[in-house]
């Protein structure tokens, strides 16, 4: 997993079935310092999570299936909680 | 998933009997800006997208094989949705 | 596999109820050298392992369900071993 | 899939007995250009594939066994078609 | 597949069962060139290769776990064939 934050959402009518009822966002994988970390990813959601929220973002897509109750669904990356604090030991 | 736009298309005549009858796209991902992310990539159609059209592309090979219904299928990437507006906290 | 140092753990109340009562540890890539590889990921433990501890890290999701015995859960990578020497030819 | 072109092959008499009866092609992922894209990798033929043929390249291990109709060997790259024309919209 | 070579192996006393009569070898992945193909990773043993030894080495999970006959455990890379010798098109 990465830590990642919510920075938007798409929308996409005509799409798999699957998808529908289902938010899709753009998330941000953040280095432990808070700076980007690649480029924005898109992720569906299965925590209500919302736009500026720190979150768990799942990158495979057997996990991520998963993680939305639909292992028959093309989801390769899913938000599967929200980060109240990180711990790091110095 | 990336955001990826459809710029062409493949043909092969001799492939795996899976992907017949099925277009292989090349789809170039994209960052949010809209730039090139990376190298162009090829993959199946699952929703009859065109060339020009901003799509939801699915990067691994079990999401990509269910998105296109043919669970035994030698597949890993397919386009699955149609974008119609990215919207980005500002 | 990768070699890897905990240096951290995750605190996430809202989370996906596969995650309960397992604790999401920070690690650390490392190369042969000690050094870091790349940036810092998300983990699920499966051996009680603490911080500072080197360890093996697997970095596919259904090997890392597998592992903390969990198949279908949103897991995408996990600590299966902790290492006590690595031998090298020189 | 990614486009890339058949440069080698390799011999190992000594390997996985879902190898045996199969080449290990030598191939090299290329760009639409048809420069290089990144080193080569070792793959599977199934669709007896030739020096210098431009093929398909599927890089997924699921993908992969299921291309070979091998379902339970450790293969992870395959060529599943051999490449007539690429199309691209200008 | 990638090429690589065996340049040691790692001790760990404390892991997973699967894991348990099984060698982990620190394997070195290479370009045809001969030289490193970025940082070493950790593969589990499949046919009793040594040190010094060009193999054929498997990266993805589902594969790995197949080629050393334990689907159910967590393993992510394994060596499945010893390379005697690799043609390249001149």
């Amino acid at each position: 997993m990465l830590i990642a934050r919510i920075i938007g959402d798409v929308v996409a009518t005509h799409k798999a079935p699957s998808h529908h009822g289902r938010k899709i966002l753009v998330v941000q994988p953040l280095d432990l310092d808070g700076s980007d970390r690649g480029g924005a990813v898109l992720a569906l959601d299965s925590v209500d999570a919302g736009i500026g929220d720190r979150v768990l973002l799942v990158t495979e897509g057997f996990s991520a299936m998963t993680a939305v109750g639909r292992p028959d669904s093309p989801i390769d990356m899913a938000v599967i909680g929200v980060i109240d604090a990180v711990h790091l030991d110095d």
